[in-house]
């Protein structure tokens, strides 16, 4: 197991055991809850129920996807919690994908002003991403993670068995969130990931390892994001709009889906404004489409796209901000774009399906 | 003016004028919000518009009333707020008293993961009490400030000139808690407070200036409510669920006059407990009903309270908690009674009404 100690939890990255359990009875919580969806209650809570039988945790479980992160789910856990009378001493453990992990950590978090919380993320994406940080949060008014807090869990235990249970798809999306890893802070993994064309043959916990050290070294210098953690978000500024646009349509992108098009949508605008060179660009392109394939984006909904990337959290003002590279494996965390601009990367997109 | 500089904050105990706003134009903010009731837009914020004139601030207005503080009204302000297309470097004002100050605090904490705050308190209560420590939420499920978190404002600035437009029983109300913190903490100013018999002859500044002190010091001692900021929750596991039970009758109660009920009952707990002298609770008991009279408390309602008292966030197992006095002056902030004392404690209260 790889445990990486932060400075106010750990992350454990390996198979969840008997040592995990031991640490949680020292803990001598008043009660425990566990939250689920329909799809982590049937795949990967069976893989750890044994060992969490000592505990008699009381199980909740809530509807599965994106569209779910919602204030009215927070209802229904918040008043789950009510109802079985939880107190601040009680552990809500949150297994499953990045909505329960988000949306599990801000009721936690917010649930007579805050209990402990452990994430146990299932999902790659999660746990690469949502495992350290403390961004928690729920969708709202249409805009995505625009209602929540920072606060952080009290462990994290990310263990790849979890993979197992996920669909190719679901691998493929998490995959992305390591590619942007590696495009913004090390071209050595960029190269290594260059060479991987099968996913199903990875070392998962290698690379969630090597992954969530990159988001980790960002993340304590800026934990607020202030200024250099922004630059996680490379491919995000147009990702999530896309992500958001798809939701409302027959066709639903996960999340990995959706950044791969923002970052080569954010690629190319880093062409034109930082200099990032037209071979990088062509390297970066190939290999997102080569796992992601391509997905028309409707002119006519540019506007659309526009308007939802103007209510971005990351903007500081009326403009549009970007986390650009002038290089892979490098990154400026604070950079903006024109609406023309932003239009003119997404043409480039679009051709690139001719 | 008196300035307590606390860690991360200050407090400005004094009248709102001109220094004020040049500290806040230094803080170059990408815009301001100011949240108020129906009540402090219009006799408060007139007192103070001129000053933020320079500012151009957007006006947020909700409906006055605990009965309000809800989910439903953050939905509303996170929505005006995103309509503005506030981002993250806005600042909101919360303008009014503990309801305003407790749900737009909780608003500005959540809202795209968290923006800048500062409360202008405008009564008694919401400046002795809540303009220290950090408490932020809302009513949900029936239970009081149960869905919330702990975040400081940037300034807190109580200025007594809103007192002038409060009602008497609105005066009298915040009085109740500048009773708490003597009773707690300081045996003297309890002395002096024996003295008061006419709440329009009170030097506020001064009262509101001692009376902040004390809490400050108990906080800055125990931010998260671990031990020794329980103690602030003399005469509330009572008064919070009297005043719970009363809003859904025609007769509301304000938070203060509950309290008051509350500080009867326990400080009756204290001598069944803790040995407070029989004196002291004859004192308590008449300074009280003298400032609040007495309210009947229906003994079909008892089963109603103490279930109320049963989901209280202070309570870290199955048993109620309460914060009680050895002697006046003194606390033990980590008690607990049983239900028939509690009953016991009612059965009390309402005799004295006889």
């Amino acid at each position: 197991m790889t445990i990486l100690a932060l400075e106010t939890y750990n992350i454990h990255i390996g198979t969840i055991h008997e040592s995990h359990i031991e640490w949680l009875r020292d803990k001598n919580y008043a009660g425990i809850a566990i939250l689920m969806d329909e799809n982590t209650a049937q795949h990967c809570w069976p893989k750890i129920e044994d060992l969490f039988a000592p505990f008699s945790p009381t199980l909740i479980k809530i509807q599965a996807g994106e569209i779910n992160k919602t204030l009215e789910s927070c209802q229904y856990i918040w008043q789950q919690l009510f109802d079985i009378q939880a107190g601040r001493r009680w552990c809500l453990i949150n297994l499953g994908g990045g909505v329960i992990g988000d949306m599990g950590g801000f009721c936690a978090s917010t649930f007579k002003r805050g209990i402990d919380f452990i994430q146990i993320p299932t999902t790659i994406l999660s746990q690469v991403d949502a495992s350290v940080g403390g961004k928690l949060g729920i969708d709202f008014y249409g805009v995505k993670n625009s209602i929540g807090v920072f606060q952080n869990p009290i462990a994290v235990w990310a263990d790849p068995q979890f993979f197992e249970t996920l669909p190719t798809r679901e691998i493929r999306s998490g995959f992305a969130e390591i590619l942007k890893h590696a495009l913004i802070a090390d071209a050595e993994q960029w190269e290594e990931l260059l060479l991987i064309s099968e996913l199903n043959k990875i070392d998962w916990t290698s690379w969630v390892a090597r992954s969530v050290s990159i988001k980790r070294s960002i993340v304590e210098e800026d934990p607020h994001e202030h200024g250099l953690r922004k630059a996680l978000n490379f491919g995000h500024t147009i990702g999530h709009a896309v992500e958001s646009y798809f939701l409302d349509t027959e066709k639903h992108l996960l999340h990995g889906e959706a950044i791969a098009i923002g970052m080569i949508c954010e690629a190319w605008i880093s062409v034109q404004q930082l200099g990032l060179r037209e071979e990088e660009l062509q390297e970066i392109t190939s290999l997102l489409l080569w796992h992601y394939g391509h997905q028309f984006i409707p002119a006519g909904a540019y506007d659309e796209l526009i308007a939802t990337m103007k209510q971005d959290k990351k903007n500081t003002d009326a403009r549009i901000a970007f986390s650009l590279l002038p290089a892979i494996g490098e990154v400026e965390p604070m950079e903006t774009a024109e609406e023309l601009v932003i239009m003119a990367a997404l043409d480039f997109y679009n051709r690139l399906g001719h």
